[in-house]
């Protein structure tokens, strides 16, 4: 099943039920209870929202090995790789929906994208094990966790590398079923790939965060858990258009524009 | 003003207006319109709620410049004082409210306080200049930034150290008149005074936190920031009380027990 959050002019914004290219709108939200409304939509005649606004916005951070080992080389560091499934942060203010433009600040000299998967809680968990762990997880969705490498080198916290207005897009929609397994993430900048690798080679695995972290903290409907990235990203510009793709759940696209002056 | 958020059995929460030792219960919250119910209580019987839920939980961190120091020779680090204002974070899964309690979790081995005043967004706010930084700002409350300090030393992000559940107690109002120039913030351990310090010895004040964060975030209603800690905190036992008190504002107080097996 996929859930999309949308909106439409003067009615404000509804979950609903995507089926093929329409919208099946329901009163609710799949965070609790749901009912039909008899509305159906065209996806076309609707503005996608970004699918949960978290209470939380975890993120797995340093996940995948070729990434952690390029990020190493990129700042002159030794390789260190995480031992633990210690999970990070992200900021609420810094979220736009698919198709909503990435705003390249004036003064940042080096954005990239990163594309995960994203993993949407669905109810409220703690001191789950490892077994049992993917059972308060309602789907998944897929995030771009736009970075400002440069910033990223000198400020104390992620901040403004990571949580500048816009940085982080997510969408379109939560996909209940997912094949993780045969999953492949691909990320396209202006329709030619740049970066493709196996969702799943995570270094540790969803399961394995969401029980670490739940030893100590709860989890609540609607968190998401963004689970890292491999690769790398060229330098991006304005004008540029950065699509990420994952196998099964679909594909996030936003442009990338200059800040107004 | 004095705004409290507070629930009573049966009726949900609500905001209310605090005068003396009773509650003028409004329909509505600070942060949009509000208008009198006619309803009042007795202070003394409501539950009083954290006084808001933020969309992002942002923390000034290190900012007084004792505690940065005390903090460098507690880790064995050189002293490395903060040459901008760079905003960090907290989480919302730790916040309790005022006179809740905080779990010591079984493993946890040296648990402190840290009292600070907490700033309180009102309004939308982006690129706002010092001079005007504060004409956002609703209030003012008191958080206790609970901290696990050998947590501190290994955990790659603050996520155990700082964001584990109960580990964030805020409250107990919002106060929308403050002199901070006149302010002390004050720390009890079991009625006994054990940190004291001038709430405005702050190395990057209120204003300059907010000018700099938005320049590149937008700050929202509801929104919190935390401004740091000066001194040192004892380690805390299940059975200890702990009240921060900040003149002018009130007394943030709250019981710490052990983790049930």
């Amino acid at each position: 099943m996929r859930w999309i959050r949308f909106s439409r002019p003067g009615a404000g914004h509804a979950y609903g039920i995507v089926e093929g290219e329409r919208i099946r709108e329901v009163r609710g939200t799949p965070f609790d209870a749901y009912e039909a409304t008899g509305r159906m939509h065209l996806l076309s005649d609707v503005k996608i929202e970004v699918p949960v606004v978290p209470r939380t916005f975890y993120a797995a951070g340093l996940n995948y090995v070729h990434h952690i080992q390029e990020h190493a080389e990129r700042l002159g560091e030794k390789v260190n790789v995480p031992v633990r499934a210690e999970i990070g942060y992200r900021a609420v203010n810094a979220l736009v929906a698919h198709e909503e433009a990435v705003v390249i600040p004036a003064d940042a000299t080096q954005v990239e994208y990163e594309g995960e998967l994203a993993v949407v809680i669905g109810r409220k968990a703690r001191d789950l094990s490892e077994a049992e762990a993917l059972s308060c997880v309602l789907g998944y969705t897929i995030g771009n966790d736009v970075s400002e490498r440069d910033w990223q080198k000198i400020d104390r916290t992620f901040w403004r590398s990571k949580n500048t207005d816009t940085f982080k897009p997510m969408g379109p929609w939560i996909e209940t079923e997912l094949d993780l397994e045969a999953a492949q993430t691909t990320v396209r900048v202006n329709g030619t790939t740049t970066t493709q690798f196996r969702t799943a080679d995570m270094l540790f695995g969803i399961a394995a965060f969401i029980a670490e972290t739940t030893r100590y903290i709860t989890l609540y409907p609607g968190d998401v858990m963004w689970m890292g990235t491999d690769g790398k990203s060229p330098t991006l510009s304005p004008g540029d258009v950065v699509e990420v793709e994952i196998g099964g759940i679909g594909v996030l696209r936003n442009p990338f524009v200059a800040e107004e002056g």
